[in-house]
């Protein structure tokens, strides 16, 4: 990242039209403002420790908002939305936002609901879009999961865009993972080629919050509190049994932020498992030794485990998956076996129970904090498309809501730093070793 | 503000002793990181209309964390923690982490809660303090309230510094809001008169997140959450009935950030009220004219007021209190009987149901979110205070965690500002006119 | 109750039409069951102490349930669907099994909701009926309210025949209290002195649970799930002040279940107050004194009041409502005011909260419970008019659904006896005098 | 069961001790009455159908409660509590309502807490009781779990009978299922065998409401509502993709009442399964066939089962476990694997999400109702003990607390009658076939 015209974002043309929303441009008349172009949110807020304060500024996004004016007249917007990949609490929140902002107080009327993913763009699964308007996505905020299916696979760019071009939309909002938004750059490439004027905006959905320029994605909050149900029934199991054990494995397939959150917000796990800090099951420093101390010491455990944590163990012992090694082995089940095979190994009577609450926390429906969250990121993603940009997501960074390029977002996964302050923080809750292994020497 | 020297922390003195803690100080070791006296967190982080690229590093604010080397012996420690005002969410979760950091990390043992606030040093009240360790705050964050008792008044500078020296305590943790910090600032002073050794750290507590230099104060987050809750119910009796309304009100005194929020959080509400946005209930464009053209649209109508709102339209009917301004009449009940009133004189069958969740918020106990939070709050004051450091807040801002100087944190409130974005998208979500007045022009 | 004839149920005519359920009426087939007109449920079930055993099974109600035969052909029924008064959880519940009992088990297709209670007959007030299907109420259950909109009122019996007429309905549910259920009743008579074929099948809806012939009911869980959540609040306030008291008023204006049962599920009320047991404030066995006594005690109280308690109290002082004693007055706000009062006069620094959850309570959706026994009554209920049924409503007893006369279920009210396992169990848990009163010596 | 003597509850010997309660004897005083032992509830309440109307009455159950004289001198008592088994919410409340009744209402000032079920009192483990006063158990209501620890086995009857003779305990309360509840007759028997006045009262645990003579079991309505979120993530999960199907394994080894109860309060359901009604997968009646038709007429289905459904499928199929024939094989990982296969086999593009939540239900904190019922039933089980009563169990039937005979309680099973009204509800809700099976004919 050398400047900070990385972070411009594309755009379809001149934007010539007034805008319907009644802000004002003045400051100081106490009515809420549009936002100008040159309004910029740096990227990096700390400095020292070899970060030079001089460069700080370098970096910064662009700020999110409606503007005053507009690319697209919105009598003429044919708005299409598509939800790709996993369930995520507070998709429907998105939906809902994207189509009361587009109808509501730009007055499009025509918006549609792509069905199942980019696989409702096929034109072999025959797939109609479902119409939206306002009464359709009334209360969908109080469901979990996408009144529009979702679905993985379906990312054949020149289809999509030949179904752009048939069903006349010149608005698509993708909401999906890095995936979704990969293909949603290359289909904003193909739509440049054939000269098409579509704006195509995405909203970053990872409940795992292993994306890039995102403060927290969308379903978290959510998600956290969930695992934290999971959690208390773990402490709870363990606490009434003898030797008790609580295993809980939560997602989080390359990041362990949920794994992370939910040990803080509990205070009652013991051992925080995560893809970023290796971890080893034999030796003095061993996962297996720590638990007997652990056991030793307070009679229960409950140990917190993030999906993508330990996959070189399972490697080790040469469960990986028959199509290669791109799908996670289940660490949670291994654990399970490993930790209740020792124990009866050493004669212990011991108990574990193993929890994974994983549909259940997607499956849920967005909490007050998510919901405020999806209403404005829905809002923001229609005045970034309603203004012509393109190639971007719509995002909050440093508390403010921010486009951010897509190619800037996708090229890289954003992952718990074990240096970093968070991590310190679960060290401390859990009073675990700063790390499971044996050939590491603790200061 | 002219310069970032305003942020510098006072300090007891110099740290001589290594701390306990297992951290380094090397990056890229993979172990968690000490954090160092020049590491700053920028106060603005949005530049562009007027703001200047250039100045935007001047201000900012020191990171907290754990230092590598400390100022107290933790054998010597006496730490004392009050909790002042009003009941928010997450008090017993920032007690409960303070003891366990400085029992757990660093080995404190000399830990004693003052009673019902600052009116626990009065020597007249004989409220003996209670001794707290890591079994006695074992499971309080799951419960509202504070196990400590919390009160008003008892703000006898000289009384407390006698008290704290009685005691033989050299730590002492604040947590309440601007007035309880202001006297907390008053204790230092008259500490360093006396040539004292005692740390005074602030944990700020306002639930109506109205302080300045927090993201977002402990408590708040769960307070929207529950406050959703009434603004469901009002939303639930305003549809079942004809001509419905539902009237809710939540705290909020100067700042309507509640309010704002839970308008967001639930896209149920037709009019937000706040503090910082005034209103009139007469007239074409006010409040009661409003209602009924909302009633003649959709048949049902949710008002949410935040208890500052229209506090101006209370002294204009004369209904201020007895001993001056200070104390706020009562807007709920106010717009309650004017509005009921109103429709009854122009003769339509309408009803209007009025919930004020104002207890059930401040007692209940902290979210998952607010949970983290607090843990996170507490383990940094005492952070703090191990260093040495003195007359400040611990705080989050720009998501990370930092040291403020108490004196700029009360100088001034934190409030809605009507130009934000914030404000911009509870006018989009409510639909409501941008002013409930005749005398300012809408766009 | 001399016989169990007052028990059998009115009915339009004999049942000649095959019931199209795929049930059998062989016991041993493994299939479940048409009930047949021969099955009874005893309505007392305990003796002893005066009652005689022999006696015992006089009285019976008739069981609900699909009956073999039934009286009207499907494909001529137009069923109406009417909620009357104040709002309950469940009140969807109930329409949306009605709905889906109607069209899916019997193949109705023409049902009709009436808008707001009995006012949606009144020819002056021009409103049509809402057409019902299993679509439109396939979500309604997990909101609170009811879609159909209530309202007090509109109790004209030869208007409302007159609509059922013009509709040409000759099915309708009345869901009510014993306001409306009269009304339903007076309506089954003009209905039969016209000669025509209309049944009406009530399902009785009491918040308070003051209906005769009914085990609990609907929304009455729920109720004292959320008064829970009021009576935790009061007590957290209570605890964390000096002297600190709550107060929390309920539903029940002339039987005290949910203060009754809400003391048993919280275990934190210190008194309970209902409408069938008078109290006094004064005298050394007063409720001011005894609360004194506690705070010495135990320095916080708990008071939990239903909204028909101390009725004798306010009229003592005057204070009764202009349009004579129908209306209650607040005993709620009466209290909060003397025993603040008290505390002031006696020179005691204490504080009371008070809380009023009463329409967080009606508005919120029905827990699991509630929404199980809302979708048997309902099924129940359509299975009764399905056979010709009318005059009655459906209700459980003694674990099983029945049928009962609305006269014998309106003729009297149900209430708390102070000498029944209840209250005794609520005097245990509370330990509050047996009476709040100088006038009665306690044993 | 040939009479009421059956029902006649074993006495250790004469009350002759006045009760400590303040209670009358006197119909018509106002004041809570204590229960005389000629107070019956009758066993069946219903009849028609082959069942004798005059032989009703001949079968009763002795009421529960405070007796006005009681057998132990409150002074004299050393009661011990212990929980067997697996958790179940509710055990933490049971043991508080036993603690505090016999302190607070009694005057019994020793009680003990025996570890881990029957095996705290095995010597060998050296696990000595746990002291219980009030102030211990104040908050415990509020947690899952069991304070004391529980653990299946220890069931060794001379051992238990050594260990209460020298522990000097006069009265043993055994909260377990019926293993528990018969290892606690054996112990009874042993008692009398000695000649020692020892009381062994039980409280009935079972999750799956698998007892008789229980109206509902507790813990069992908070299942239930636990459950509840679970299908809701699973009807999600399902609604959210292509041919999408949920699947939730929920509790009953042997009935299958929380999958019955959980299908009528979501409506979510499509397929509930049961033990006692037994299943197929092939078959143009069979599960999948069924499923296939499910989804080509709504695109989706959620699938409940209860642990126990389908045995004899997984026995065919070899799956049972070494050691015989009494663990149950995992029917939910079960019919995972073969619906999955199935349908890529048959080549359709469908997805199926499993969800076993037992362990977050178990150990969930008892909801209201469940806490209401918990409070009485420790209540009622010490009023028991205190009046000498022994080998017995505390239940409540048909609305009514009772004492019932342990023998009479664990000679059988409770299950899910397939003719009963409970599962002809069910059968409506889900529209599932009467039987999944060939060989039996639909109506």
């Amino acid at each position: 990242m050398s400047s900070n015209f990385d972070f411009r974002i594309k755009s379809l043309g001149e934007c010539k039209i007034p805008s319907p929303m009644p802000f004002s441009n003045i400051k100081g008349d106490s009515i809420a403002n549009f936002v100008n172009e040159d309004q910029y949110v740096l990227h990096s807020v700390t400095y020292g420790e070899n970060r030079d304060k001089e460069n700080i500024h370098e970096f910064a996004l662009e700020m999110a908002g409606p503007r005053e004016k507009i690319f697209f007249n919105p009598g003429h917007v044919h708005a299409g939305i598509v939800t790709c990949g996993g369930l995520c609490p507070g998709l429907n929140g998105v939906i809902r936002a994207i189509v009361r902002t587009l109808w509501q107080r730009y007055g499009v009327r025509r918006i549609s609901g792509i069905r199942y993913g980019y696989v409702g763009f096929m034109p072999e699964e025959k797939l109609s879009p479902m119409p939206l308007d306002p009464d359709v996505v009334d209360d969908i905020h109080n469901m979990g999961g996408t009144i529009l299916g979702s679905a993985r696979g379906g990312s054949d760019v020149i289809k999509i865009v030949d179904a752009l071009e048939q069903l006349n939309m010149n608005m698509l909002f993708t909401i999906g993972g890095d995936g979704t938004q990969r293909c949603a750059l290359e289909v904003t490439e193909e739509i440049e080629k054939r000269g098409l004027k579509i704006a195509v905006v995405g909203i970053p959905k990872t409940v795992d919050n292993d994306l890039k320029f995102i403060d927290k994605s969308f379903g978290f909050d959510t998600a956290v509190s969930k695992a934290e149900t999971a959690v208390h029934a773990a402490h709870v199991e363990a606490k009434s049994a003898m030797n008790g054990m609580g295993l809980v494995k939560v997602m989080g397939r390359e990041a362990g932020f949920i794994a992370a959150h939910t040990t803080l917000a509990t205070s009652d796990v013991n051992f925080c498992l995560i893809p970023e800090v290796p971890f080893e099951l034999e030796g003095e420093n061993g996962l297996l030794r720590q638990l007997e101390k652990r056991l030793e010491r307070r009679d229960h455990a409950v140990i917190l485990v993030a999906e993508g944590a330990g996959q070189e163990l399972l490697k080790a012992t040469g469960e990986t998956d028959a199509s290669g090694n791109k799908k996670l082995a289940d660490i949670g089940v291994f654990l399970k076996d490993k930790i209740t095979q020792h124990f009866k190994d050493i004669g212990w009577n011991a108990s574990l129970k193993y929890i994974d609450p994983s549909y259940m926390i997607r499956a849920s429906r967005a909490n007050p904090n998510d919901s405020l969250y999806c209403a404005r990121l829905g809002a923001n993603a229609v005045h970034a498309a309603m203004a012509g940009k393109t190639g971007m997501l719509v995002s909050e960074w440093n508390n403010s809501f921010v486009n951010v390029p897509t190619q800037m977002a996708v090229h890289q996964k954003n992952q718990v730093d074990p240096e970093s302050p968070l991590w310190r923080d679960v060290l401390e809750a859990t009073q675990q070793p700063i790390v499971l292994k044996d050939d590491i020497k603790k200061k």
